[in-house]
């Protein structure tokens, strides 16, 4: 099996961070990680934009947080289990990160919201 | 000729521009209109990674830019002229913008510097 590749602190860019959360599904998936506590299988993720999103296309937005150094996947049998690298991402990137999940919530916030359908009775 | 296309202010979003500032040439172009007071050509930042871009590497550039909402250009004869859009950007994106280019800069300050060929005497 291939070994996870996860960039040393000194290897993290600016332009990997950036282009990971351009996508606004890795957003939501490395927010949930960054306020939960304990590690995280990928399959938690499964249901996040509301929508079941296909196995592959989890695994390969999980693949690209973890090249850029957002996150650390460690294999439990079959599964990932994923945490937020935060202690690395600190010094140089928090105040970044920061600014940029802060943007993306108030342009949820100010998205209209979608029409829930007739409840059947 | 083709209009150029600019996103209304509330169609710019934090995606578009995350992935255009997710290139350090773009950043540099960006970054260079911003500290600017007057509008300038693209021709301007030919030079700008210290060898001379193609072209339509630069308008490809500008393009992304203005598309994610970051610059205004106006058609002057066969130019075009460009700035940032401080205004635009300022309510929603500028602790966000601040962040990145703040990063950019820092990681730019740590990156160990070329050697100078030796001067020719």
């Amino acid at each position: 099996m291939r070994p996870l590749y996860h960039p040393h602190p000194d290897e993290i860019t600016v332009q990997g961070i950036l282009y990971a959360l351009s996508d606004p599904v890795r957003v939501q998936i490395f927010s949930g990680l960054l306020a939960s506590d304990c590690a995280k299988n990928c399959s938690t993720f499964i249901d996040i934009t509301g929508e079941s999103l296909p196995k592959s296309t989890l695994s390969q937005h999980f693949r690209i947080l973890r090249e850029a150094g957002l996150i650390r996947s460690e294999r439990k049998g079959v599964e990932l289990h994923n945490r937020a690298r935060c202690e690395d991402l600190k010094e140089r990137f928090e105040t970044m990160i920061d600014g940029i999940l802060a943007a993306y919530r108030s342009e949820l916030g100010k998205r209209p919201r979608r029409k829930q359908p007739p409840r059947s009775s």
